[in-house]
């Protein structure tokens, strides 16, 4: 019986992800407030009470496409750049993780930027756990920029907060011109952005001078 | 007679302004795709075909909302840097005015932005309307900057499209910040960047060295 149970339980999760990973489908294409169970349910081949015995609410399972979202964003961009060694390297990697994801997300969609634009006016808890998602994203960012400035690989005036706030601008840049204005060069335009961008705020400049 | 019909003519106008009046604020509000003819007429006061007769569909609706809020937008944003002399004192007028207009909308919502992530995957007339006035935009800032160039304002290997990829990038990230972050200080640091930017694209930091 306890086997069954397990196996019960397993192919419980099973379905939860499953579901979960229609669902990241659903709002990257449509919005989170695109997002219903009912969408969900044919999608999945299900009845609507069925994907509720998973998710209690449609809130509910915004929320967790939210957090879901967010855990593979830090493991394809977060993670791997802490491999690189602390200060610039690592800086630079997670602008390029970062570039490269937005690209994959072209056809599909960025729920954090499209995101941050549905939910500027709808307080609640979806909001809230974006809200969280991104601080957390960007808190990542200014503590790897600070770093960079300990390290003086960066000038000591440079303020982290001013530069991931810049890097931020070329990234949405890209995702406007690339995903709207279906621009061409998008991706060299941002890389060259950011090398720009690093070398006014580099000790390498004054080095050289 | 004729007195009558021209006082009539003039007063359906007057009533078609205010629908589209209303129909901005409720655009920059909930988003173009948010505004449906049910609402505008139960904010005008009026029946739904009331509304019907000054605009045949609600496409036509969006689409005049987007000409209007263009409209709105040159008026306060392109035409009173066209007073500015040609060249880097026009550019830089032109991004200022653009901060302001985007200051002055992270209570309401701007539609250019809002609608580029609500229409890049819905092809048709609306988005169509949309490119077509952000391009438009986009070439204005472009063209601003290539005359920086001439001028030798900015040096001679400027990519005025580059450098407007990364002017948009800030007025983003201030929109980004500003609206959904509700980060304080976002408008100096859209203005500090911009400066910034400027210096490293300008001739000034040649002529010093």
């Amino acid at each position: 019986v306890a086997l069954r149970q397990l196996t019960a339980l397993r192919k419980g999760e099973q379905t939860k992800a499953a579901i979960l990973d229609a669902a990241l489908t659903l709002a990257s294409r449509d919005g989170l407030e695109g997002l219903t169970i009912g969408l969900l349910a044919d999608r999945m081949d299900m009845s609507k009470s069925g994907v509720f015995a998973h998710f209690g609410s449609r809130e509910d399972l915004q929320i967790e496409v939210v957090r879901e979202y967010h855990r593979r964003f830090e493991e394809e961009v977060f993670f791997p750049a802490l491999k690189e060694k602390r200060g610039l390297p690592r800086l630079v990697r997670m602008f390029e993780n970062w570039v490269v994801r937005v690209t994959q997300e072209i056809d599909s969609g960025c729920i954090y930027i499209s995101g941050a634009v549905e939910f500027d006016e709808r307080p609640g808890v979806v909001r809230d756990e974006l809200f969280e998602m991104i601080h957390t994203w960007q808190g990542a960012l200014v503590k790897a920029a600070g770093q960079a400035v300990e390290m003086q690989h960066l000038t000591v005036d440079t303020d982290p907060k001013q530069l991931v706030f810049e890097m931020h601008g070329l990234i949405l840049a890209l995702h406007h011109d690339a995903r709207f204005l279906k621009q061409p060069g998008s991706v060299p335009r941002a890389r060259a952005a950011f090398k720009r961008l690093i070398h006014s705020y580099s000790t390498q400049e004054h080095n050289h001078t």
